[in-house]
């Protein structure tokens, strides 16, 4: 009588974490630093110290009860008008408190983003490579997920396989920019064509389409990268965001929705995300948490170590003769992989190498390898041997 | 375009917290000192100074990427078995870190379970006077909410009623002990009573039946009540558990599901929930948050000041006239209103006395009202003349 359709999911493991396993296991034997692990997408630099100093503050100086205490469950006021207020002054943008709804990270964002625009039947597009997660997300929703394929060239969009798509059945599109693998940060002209194209496509079938924009790398965009904020272009945008990678703040759960408040039921929509927490069980971020990211809303962590990172891979892979397109941000790079099977690539440079990479099956994406570079300059560099071995084996 | 179902229910507004906004206005007016506010379930006493000092002590002490980087989905591992042990410790049950899953709370736990035990179209059973949020967690899953009306001479179990109710399309049962809003907590021969009745139909009608058990009061417990753990007494129970009101930490939204070890599903269950977790957007809670609170598992906050409450109201409004079943628990209790209409009698409560309460009716339970009495004795003590006031309107 338990569910079987949850129960028949523990079986399957995922190959991210089948990777992890094999490094955590094999950094036990042989020691970490001779493993060269790549597979996930940790923060390797720390939270600003005005964060952790704000904590100390309220820990030390805040009434317990009124610290602790409940909080709305669209989160706190002061947090959901200093969001707003950050956004708008970095982005130009003229967000409100009822446009803003805090959430246990991007996940919570995603999932009630989707909850809100969706029905049973609808369908939701997104473009590979992407984020597996999305499956569960828009299948939780009773939605279908409609994937296009990469264009591996540039990893823009494919606007002519997109367009093919479009269908009166279409209620969301769900883009990730800057991009988990790929790195890659969608430039104006992208937005523009893509918003333009949901615009007519809004005219033509007489409703509204909805742009979920997942960023939680909006903030690690390298320099001379054409970063837009994707929902200035687009009034139906639901900005969902994450202080994980930014703040380097993954374990903590923290992050939002900001509807657009050019969208004519922004406001409603904030108002159903409260609604629909009700039925999921979610909860609104931690008070504590949620006060101390209120103090840093402008700051990132010292993410420069990314780029430097970018950088050197970048140049020694592209040397060795591997085709990658050039990372605009994030701390991925996605280069196509030697052989056809990533899988085999990726297992071989796991076995005979120690080098632990991520094949793009798993990001629908497949002749594909990710490397997750959020690692110390140190690692990188004594893993330029590793790459130069893997390459010539398969030349 | 919008999802219809959750914006209708945006225009829906709980009484309670009608009446909770009732009261923060007029005291806007009026001051604060001037109303009496029974209203709402918000601790007022300070988290134990042990749980403060940890997280100052994890924030000065620990790496910051460690510190707040990526727990697994289930929560982690060291907090997963330190609620184990502490529950085998205190209750006498062998739980091991397998059957703990970490959540946002206790919603996050009763959500968790509910999905892991039921499927569309199933009847779960429950008892008034409830927590209100039981219909949208029900509801959530596919599955219907009956419920069983109120034994409201001792708020222990209606089983003449529940039995009627048993049938085989029944996959779970959901109880509250102690319980919102009566602050009656279920004897061992209740507890028993209702193990065998489960027992007896899990048999007659071939299945399991899971009995979810809401807990977040399970420490607030009155000197001289009989107050079972509830899973002692049942191999395939659920328990759901929040440290809001134990350890004063509603905003921090930290709770547990744990499986009962005798239920051969119990880990099974478990992984379950992480899987449930991707599709509704859960994550478990922040790093720190579930750190602190390990260090603390055997400890409350210091909850007399709910006792001495109790004693005094119990005292006073039964002497005035009121009839109220004693509570053994929480810091709340459930007097008889002194009209059929709890409602208009909490209206007149408020706008004639300033004094803030809460018809049952939001309980499944008319004809009663909630005081919520986790406030300064001090506030009780000059509500006791509004108190006398009200009865006397009405005698």
């Amino acid at each position: 009588m338990i569910n079987e359709f949850y129960k028949e999911m523990t079986g399957k493991g995922s190959v991210i974490r089948e990777f992890f396993t094999y490094a955590t296991k094999k950094a036990a034997e042989i020691g970490a630093e001779n493993i060269f692990n790549y597979s996930i997408g940790n923060p390797s630099v720390p939270v600003p110290q005005a964060f952790t100093d704000y904590m100390m503050e309220l820990l030390q100086k805040e009434d317990p009860v009124k610290l602790h205490g409940y909080s709305p469950s669209l989160g706190l006021d002061s947090t959901r008008c200093a969001v707003a207020e950050s956004l708008n002054r970095r982005f130009g943008m003229n967000y409100t408190k009822d446009e803003i709804f805090m959430t246990s990270a991007a996940a919570g964002a995603i999932a009630h983003a989707l909850r809100c625009v969706t029905k049973e039947g609808d369908e939701v597009i997104t473009f590979a490579p992407y984020f597996p997660e999305y499956v569960p997300y828009v299948t939780g929703c009773g939605a279908k997920l409609t994937v296009i394929p990469a264009d591996t060239d540039t990893f823009q969009i494919n606007f002519e396989e997109f367009e093919k798509a479009l269908n009166p059945n279409v209620s969301a599109v769900l883009i990730n920019t800057p991009n988990n693998p790929s790195g890659i940060v969608y430039s104006t002209e992208t937005v523009k064509k893509l918003a333009a194209m949901l615009e007519e496509k809004q005219k033509a079938f007489g409703h509204d389409i909805y742009l979920i924009t997942d960023e939680p790398y909006r903030e690690i965009v390298f320099s001379g990268t054409d970063a837009p904020f994707v929902s200035k272009f687009y009034a139906n945008s639901l900005c969902c965001y994450s202080f994980s990678k930014s703040l380097s703040l993954p374990g903590e759960r923290i992050g939002y929705l900001a509807v657009n408040p050019a969208c004519k039921d922004a406001k409603t929509i904030v108002l159903m995300s409260g609604q629909i927490s009700r039925f999921t069980g979610h909860n609104c971020p931690p008070s504590i948490i949620q006060l101390a990211v209120e103090k840093v809303l402008d700051m990132t962590s010292d993410i420069s170590v990314y780029e430097k990172n970018k950088e050197i891979l970048y140049k020694a892979l592209t040397d060795m003769g591997f085709s990658i397109v050039k990372p605009g941000g994030t701390f991925y790079m996605f280069p196509k992989s030697p052989i056809p099977d990533a899988n085999e690539f990726c297992w071989t440079a796991a076995k005979e190498l120690n080098l632990i990479l991520v094949p793009g099956d798993s990001f629908l994406c497949p002749g594909h390898f990710r490397i997750s570079y959020c690692v110390t300059t140190d690692m990188v560099e004594r893993s330029l041997p590793a790459f130069e071995k893997l390459y010539k084996m398969y030349k």
